[in-house]
């Protein structure tokens, strides 16, 4: 069995990235929600999941920090996409037709600029590919959707514009999730964290001092906040090294002395940032 | 002049934080991008604004972080709004008759478990009073949104169910900016401050470090991702007390050591978060 869960329709930025790790012979299923991705690698219905946790321009994606903490998934690995929106609509339709711009919030507002001199209507979607089949679906040529290629691909839709998105850099980091976790990686690894710090003055600092003591390099620290109200957290916190390596066991174990909750989420291959 | 700014329609959650704040006789101005807001104070076309900065549930707004960073306005206050998702429909509709609920992704997903209980689709709006003023328009009994109290009041709806978000504590903290800064604040003080931390080992545990051994409570620490590419940060930072206070100069003295920028966004009183 080689079934790997992406969130999304056919054509997501997910499915692409998902090919781009695990190749052609992979069978991709969607969920609608990210919840059922975590679910589908809990309950066995799937192998492993590939889920968006950090875009460079828009900043982390809450919703799967809230998952990782919510479920006992391992993270098996990570992945890069570089991210490049085009404008989609029917083929044969010109740019003056056009009337109405649907996509995800997010890629709307990432490319604002362009959409500003466009100057068409947006109209919020779920999600990228969902707003390409859309616009296929309605054969409408006033009608245009921001998506990837794979979308246009995916829903016979011609490219209009390319890589419309305001700032050039824009990268998405993916998780590779497991319900178990996988024989030593490979190379340079990084290691996830999650914890909630004791209720004491410099908390956070002294959380961090046994990364800085033993020359364990960070790599991202999110706070969430808990659910126990405004003011309280919980991090996420990303280094470089695995768990089995002395100085990393060290840091964790001079983290936990100031912690009340500590689960290491995977050890895993680092991966490289695209150009 | 009182004119105030807020992001959103007529009966956004925003209008009501500004009324709790302002009071009824601020002159409220209702944009419809949070840039707006940010530009019609540094224009002087408005006295303050109010934005949402962080939600109890969903989290950090980015874009309000972005636009701090950005601009060069002073926050020169805070305010908490306890956030009570209602269901509304038009007077006389029943939960039989109801196909379709409208409302902003976020307060969708905060109503995500009352909602799969309903049984009904989910459509995304740009904000949950857009989301209200379509449903009152369009005078359907199969329609509702999610919104505010407020937004039932301001376009004539019933409210069908009350509090229905997943967690019953959701606060969304508003930071009140102005243009220059306001005379010395009030009681307890927090004070913003916005940096990058020099590429140095153990960057942000030294840049903690003088907050940690002058005794300066951290509050919050946001980290946003530099347009520089992925892996690269700047920081936001609220901490108690005011600039003027000898111990948090001197805390910011030593942070400017281990920064390449730093900027104080403001100090201002504490707001109360509400039970």
């Amino acid at each position: 069995m080689n079934k790997i869960a992406f969130q999304g329709q056919a054509g997501a930025y997910s499915e692409q990235a998902l090919r781009q790790h695990f190749g052609e012979k992979a069978e991709a299923v969607g969920f609608r929600r990210l919840a059922a991705v975590f679910g589908a690698v809990e309950s066995g219905h799937v192998a492993q999941a590939i889920v968006p946790v950090e875009n460079s321009s828009a900043g982390s994606i809450f919703e799967t920090y809230d998952l990782l903490s919510e479920h006992k998934l391992t993270i098996v690995g990570e992945a890069y996409l570089g991210i490049k929106h085009c404008l989609l609509a029917l083929a044969g339709a010109t740019r003056g037709q056009l009337k109405k711009v649907y996509s995800h919030p997010q890629a709307l507002q990432q490319c604002q600029g362009y959409l500003d001199k466009l100057g068409v209507e947006t109209e919020p979607f779920f999600d990228t590919a969902g707003a390409a089949a859309w616009v296929a679906e309605k054969q409408d040529p006033a009608l245009a959707a921001i998506a990837g290629k794979w979308a246009a691909k995916t829903y016979g839709l011609a490219v209009m514009a390319e890589n419309i998105q305001t700032y050039a850099h824009n990268t998405t980091r993916f998780l590779i999730l497991s319900k178990s976790p996988v024989k030593t990686p490979k190379g340079d690894c990084k290691t996830s964290i999650l914890f909630e710090a004791r209720h004491v003055p410099a908390a956070l600092y002294k959380c961090l001092g046994g990364f800085a003591t033993n020359g364990i390099n960070l790599t991202k620290l999110e706070s969430r906040p808990s659910q126990a109200g405004i003011g309280r957290y919980r991090f996420h916190l990303d280094c470089e090294g695995h768990v089995d390596e002395p100085a990393l066991d060290q840091a964790l174990r001079e983290l936990q002395f100031y912690t009340t909750s500590l689960r290491v989420l995977g050890s895993y291959s680092q991966a490289k940032i695209p150009e």
